[in-house]
């Protein structure tokens, strides 16, 4: 029988930490925590890494912003540079981990550039939610090209998340999975492409990381999906002194407590809705656990597991 | 048979003419020229496609200095980040134009991470010649936190350019292409790593695109180098009243030209020892030719093509 196979999607912090600037330092340091699992679990399983890119995206526009003699680029490309920048330093991370358990293997794996099909009519384009960038006051903001909108922090820069339909790589990653490579892709939850028939256009869009994941871990499909990210796993009544973390929970119960507006549409609320979505298609179990507990996590061990 | 193996090296001016700032628009317009005619030898050919990356790296170090508030990444991270862009123009444009000439196609194509070893102990790291970002006054470059040159424009940063010693994903490339992929790879001559027995370290340098695509196209192996860039191929005595477009010349006599100085360092001299390498590795054939003619320089009709 073939390895199990096993999406595993990266939040944000598995790069940069609360309180880190982050530099280049910094992010290499702490890729060592998942990256030295997920070298571990290569030995056993057959693996896919997705990745998140928020704060490299902000620091990227910032830097872009800052500059008036070069052409600032649009935020698709913005996408397809993180993908490059993450791409580059999880491969070389994992590259590294590999080395360091003495798998002087014949392991292949591939960091790709990946793009996702998203619709032209999407509601979210009518109604962009999604803040991304560097803070403004009030002043810069009303002078910005783009709508903003006001933060916690201050007014930031705000664009369409709509929802992901397709990787356009998917036949390639197959092939890819079918030959037992390790395949990082999917950065960003992928650069937003509108595709027709004869036609090919980038679009002013982030896609969410995990509802793209959720797609392609369908897709493969993955016989299992992780979401590893700050938090041990999905906790009901978060923030009361009620407030309990649930290590298994069936689909069904998951999906009543999402109904009833238990997880914030900001962090945990995605993340529960894109292993739903996995479950839905495949039958299959997700986890949402945090990076330190990856490895714990695939064998059952650690975060929230959602079954059948 | 299988059909022939291509190995096509775009240069710079295949996404940034001579005059242009460089926009999305104006490299993806520019991006049309070759990536139709890739996309019709991809009926007929198995191809492999490398780019250069040096106006969008300097922009990106701009970029980078312009901006106080966020960490600047070390170039090792720039030449990633511009080979998620170019990576993504690429193959979105591929993909257009295959769409363009009809071919609903089950083609499989892919754009890469690459990374290249260098030699820590190459001597290019003691004497650092190749000038790279932004042009600076005398002033600011005597401020700056490295090494500077003075060019014809004014002050520039300068960085080692060591010899490629091999392409990390050359069994992942491989691989790839035995399975009909057509793969984008070694951008901006690859990402410069060092790389022990269980270490794995990113360097300050930029390495020649032409030479890291002659260890690529040697190792492959190409039946066919193909150096795409700004002028129709190798001229003898260029710039005298004498000057000569060579069509076709055989590689031991290309190698005495270039042993008596007929090629300026910068810009052909690199070219031609790329073509040379392969040629004496592989005993195949290189051709050296402008954007607008790679198809005909593969058919023999255009270039200089360089032969036993």
């Amino acid at each position: 029988m073939d390895p199990k196979l096993v999406l595993i999607a990266l939040g944000g912090n598995a790069l940069i930490r609360k309180g880190q600037r982050g530099t280049a330092e910094e992010q290499f340091a702490n890729l060592k925590i998942p990256m030295r699992q997920i070298a571990r679990l290569s030995r056993t399983h057959r693996l896919v890494i997705t990745h998140g890119n928020g704060p490299q995206v902000g620091n990227l526009l910032l830097q872009q912003e800052s500059c008036r003699e070069v052409p600032s680029m649009p935020l698709e490309i913005i996408v397809a540079m993180t993908q490059g920048q993450i791409g580059y330093m999880i491969e070389s991370s994992l590259d590294e981990a590999l080395m360091e358990i003495g798998v002087m293997t014949e392991q292949l794996f591939v960091s790709l550039i990946s793009y996702v099909v998203v619709d032209p009519e999407d509601p979210a384009f009518r109604n962009p939610t999604k803040p991304i960038g560097p803070v403004y006051t009030e002043e810069e903001a009303r002078r910005l090209p783009y709508p903003t909108v006001r933060t916690e922090k201050g007014f930031r820069r705000v664009v369409a998340s709509p929802r992901p339909l397709s990787i356009v790589e998917h036949r390639e990653i197959k092939h890819l999975l079918a030959a037992g490579f390790i395949v990082i892709c999917c950065g960003g939850g992928g650069i937003p492409v509108v595709r027709g028939e004869r036609t090919f256009r980038g679009v002013d869009a982030v896609i969410d990381k995990d509802l793209a994941s959720a797609v392609l871990a369908a897709d493969i499909p993955a016989d299992l999906f992780v979401i590893a990210t700050d938090v041990p796993g999905v906790c009901l009544d978060h923030g009361t002194p009620q407030a309990r973390l649930l290590t298994e929970v069936r689909a069904e119960e998951l999906a009543r407590h999402h109904a009833r507006g238990q997880f914030p549409a900001g962090s945990m609320g995605p993340k529960v809705e894109a292993i739903l979505q996995f479950h839905r298609k495949t039958g299959n179990p997700g986890v949402i656990c945090r990076l330190e507990e990856i490895e714990a996590a695939v064998r059952g061990e650690a975060g929230t597991r959602v079954v059948a």
